[in-house]
């Protein structure tokens, strides 16, 4: 089974970026973290991090015929993002999108999801752990359907 | 370790309500699997459901001092429960709201969450899933906070 | 042929409750009123009141293979309970909505029917008369489908 | 007692448009049937059916002094018309509004009733029997005012 | 004169819920001190709380020829109850309606009150003292009504 | 100088429709009354009235050429009429809009007007009157442009 | 008959204050007109203007028991000043209330009226002779009233 | 094939009405150009315009039967008319929404469309070519399904 | 301990405006009383009214130094002045904000509070009594803090 | 005649994303049409598709100078794009905005377009057939202006 | 050349006015250093505050002929005001407005700006430097046009 | 102390792009002026343009220790980029957020800026010398900071 972890703008930042919203953590920490615990189960993932929208969308068209599934942090594109959400659409490829932080505890434009509703479901809230939920979520959902 | 999975209105019908959105699985087989995962890592797990708004405020305050989190679906109260939002400032004890279905992809009342601000987080759309996954969500922030 | 009748909030008050409004007789007379009627036709009715939403979801849900059909006048809850709607759909019983006074020419927030979607169809404005209407399209209903 | 039976647009076709959503009856057959069952209780009916907003006025407007009331079926006028609010409202001819099917399960626009505030009550969702019904209640009302 | 003080849900944990927003004082504390402030000027006062909105209907219906008014804390009800308000209308007792928190300075939706259109007036932001004022109020407003 | 007078639905109901609202004068009354008063300063008034949104529709185009400008009291098609808006738009004859009842005090979908913005100005609130003034507020403009 | 005639902020400046919208009219010269045409029919009128909100309410308090009504062109406080409405229903003196330009063109703020509801009526958009026009409304309606 | 080409209210104002915004063609020289066009594709076409909305609505259904499909430019019920929308969806003929100007350019409730999402496609913005854009669109789509 | 009381524009016209709306009691009245009532607790209290919004911010800064709480009926200006809510958070004197009439049973506009937020709390709908409860609402909050 | 095809996000994937909304031509397909169609009129065509908001608009920014006319399908961007907005405006090379789906038939936030008004026109719903019918409308545009 | 630097109400109370807001300098302190920095380039500058909108707005009529230019600070008044927008726009004065705190970052109603349309430019969120700025803008501004 | 200055969108059009609404001036003109104003007090600024939302993430991301401040002029992004502000906020770097035009003057969504609250302040209206503001605005602000 093989997994696509896709991170979306700012998130190259984690552990720098106001730790106290976002947690200690690097990307490269959680990257580490996820493919040792990816290993005791036999996925493989390949991680992916961009600020630019379209480079998401190709990764996303690109996933197509090579991974199972997709974990997707889609950051600050979650709320303004109607070519995300169609790319998934387009290439059906199962997808989780998890965040670090609780979405509906901060601001308002941040409650709006444009692209959860082309997804499985979503995570939300439980920091740098969002990415190993998603990622059960994700493989648990593989395996029953 | 001690859980509190709290369920809402109308999930004792769980298996024979809607089973193309909400799955076969009764909620006795979901307690039952719930309760096996957690007896592999020593927790204990208690099952309430309610259909009464008011009798969940009081579970949510007698969990005080007895339960160490709380896994809620609070399914339809979600979105119009302020006193369960309250109850649960009110106790400040960590809960993790889940949903069967992913709400994004529903009626628009059901994407406003009343509750979710005052959890840790959220996990929607994973089925009978969401449960195990909120468990786990649920521990492993209890462990590392 | 069984029905059950069922009573939203305050309506045990009807009659002393500001009769201009919803007029001067009791849920007891209505009651009795309406098992006449139906005795004309072999139609059995059960009649039943709560101020509790989550009785009514209980109630909804106990006449799951007991009733062939429910008449319901949803009252406040109409406009507030998502819980009844779900329950309504959960158990798929033909259901209709009723209301005493006519909806349409009250406050904004009871122009909004949170239930009716999940009925058959809706009856307001027509005061007592209403339940009998209520009974007549559920009976022609059920006769028909 | 006579009756005017108003029908707005469109509804000369019905039978043959979009039966699943309204049924296989068509107007003639209604207006055969309601007949029927008028007769049986005394009761004169006159039917009408224009696509024209302002004979559907001037209809009403015409009905002063021939008609003790009306049972009212404005189709697509009922969510634009003020002028058809307004000419209920100069007559003052108890009015009852019908729809065949349930409008809260339709589209957002097709919720609001423009028409519905200046009439006794409003039936919704029963096909064609709102007509019956329409007619039973109106006669009722009439009866016991 | 006898007063009922009705409290909505998650008051019984006043004290211990969030003590920088409610205060120190126990619910129990505010109803020996509104005794003893009662008892100077021979009023009687009965203290009922419950986290079940249709309780609280049910104590007010059953307010009706025993007290001659009533301060109301609905809390969290305040928001999202129709029916406390629609039970207020029908037993027609002079009510006032407290809170212990400025309403102005939360949540929007915290400040919308369904309830207080139904009260005689509303008093809020004073902490426990909201309701010595709240009995202040309602016992001039009887000696001049 | 012609001018034509313009009168939406139901006011062929004058004298008669909801009297306390609209007065006690009839559309003929108002017409007599007029022609008086045009007579004096030599003006020439020609009224017309239909239910027919078109019809009016029909009639502003047809001015064209005969007449120097309108009087139009649309009616309840002011709040619902861009073909009338249009017309008017498209013949370029200067026109007043007029209502008998102040509309800034009636319900919320009244105060918007769609015609008004294609018109001089709009008078509104001065009963029978408001067509007297709206002749002489037209014909004042026509001869000082 | 004695008339006030109110002008609030920044009408001082007619005739040099963006003429293609006002016009070149000062307001003295409409004092002068208007008080000739007043003359003709034994009229006598006031003409006050302030920038201050709170001495346009004084003025209008002080009319109470010296004018008969009150002609008022409220400009930029027609949108903002829940006071002057106030103040008029307060004194019940009857008010005409005018604008030079059509508020119906021009930006979306200018089209709610805050004071309209408290007035007879409302004239908009004849410029210099909106005030002719209000002065005649007013007075036909106090010989008639 | 045979096509009926409808037109709204003042579409027979064309040429004279607001040259800058809707051109100098009359709506006779489109139908003449347009039946040229149509000839050499051996496409039959008619013609017909009325301000009447209930007229449109007629023309719809008296078009069932007799052509292939339609080329509409419903003018101002474009924002207001569901009974034209209703009337495509009864009789199920393709039909093709187009407009002069871009509506996207102009007010706001120019915008909406409330008969675009009965029909295949729109096509608006073009002039007078937007009639022969809409033919093309129309007679591909015929020819293809 | 010295409290001023603050009055906005028209409450000079207490008793005489609108009697039914805000009673019979005239400011005077109301000023007396209160001193009275104020003297038994050795509370000195200094009556401001003014109807200019920016005369009120004047007094609100001069109370700096010199008052230890304000009383304050703002009413119109509650709703529309965002300069007394910041004279009150520029001085920060512990203010009370109360109204006569219960705001929550009027115009959507008026429950609107832009000032509240800026108040210890509010108290509205006992009429003249307002005023006695906001004083000691206001002493028990300074000898408390 | 030199003409830019510019695509939009995911069109890369037409023909295999969801077939039944977008039908089953790539975009090689309608490239290689569209080449016939132009060649038969001597207008010569070059296609661009990015899934990157920033490289759509740097195309559009080369294309000043090199070509008359721009046939474009933003397809997710239409929607959230304002510097493909202001791309157009900047470099005024006349542009007609496709879609191949009817966009009134889809979500809500599909319904607004925010490119469409620096376009001349639209044309929304024929599928590929939105391609051939959009470079006609420009090059007919082009000739005619 | 000749500024006026015109402050809105509580800008007197600077430097003891929420400190961590609006930082500690007094209006005074403001005044003499921009008096110091417009001397060095020969500008004249006028300070004036009031807490009253209408002497705002007759400053800024008296301006006309006296000052070249006008820095804005409107405070509270940025918010509510249409006299001073309209003031502006009477006199054409050029004038910058410029706020002492960022007021992005603030309440939402404070985000919305009545006055800036009518203004240059608006400077916003650099505390004193704010003034200083608007100085410099406004003066280049005066010596380029 | 070196300053980056940072170019959203279309600013590579500047001096060619609607010279009426953005001036004749280029971006190469602009950064000439800058640098020669910011040599004379010893700054050294870095001007970078891209129409890409991802590479002006990417740039402030790698501006982190290596600029003191940023001019930034997010063109179109300012109101649709949640990512931009993310990044300010990531990298903690004090900005300044610059527009040509007042955004306040233009189309409604141009007046919700995404970015600002990000950012110390925002300047906007002054053509190109908003840039010589902003760059005075941030050193200002970093000499005092």
């Amino acid at each position: 089974m093989k997994i696509l972890v896709l991170n979306g703008p700012n998130l190259n930042l984690l552990g720098t970026r106001e730790p106290d919203k976002y947690g200690n953590q690097t990307l490269q920490d959680i990257e580490n973290y996820l493919r040792e615990e990816a290993k005791k189960t036999d996925i493989e993932i390949d991680f992916y991090q961009s600020n630019i929208e379209g480079e998401l969308v190709n990764k996303i068209q690109q996933a197509k015929g090579i991974y199972d599934g997709i974990v997707m942090n889609p950051a600050a594109y979650t709320h303004t993002s109607v070519a995300i959400r169609d790319a998934i659409l387009a290439v059906s490829i199962p997808t989780v999108e998890i965040h670090l932080s609780n979405i509906h505890t901060r601001e308002d434009f941040r409650k709006i999801s444009l692209t959860a509703p082309a997804c499985i479901g979503q995570i939300t809230g439980f920091g740098a752990n969002s990415y190993k939920l998603g990622l059960t979520a994700l493989t648990d959902y593989l395996r029953n359907n």
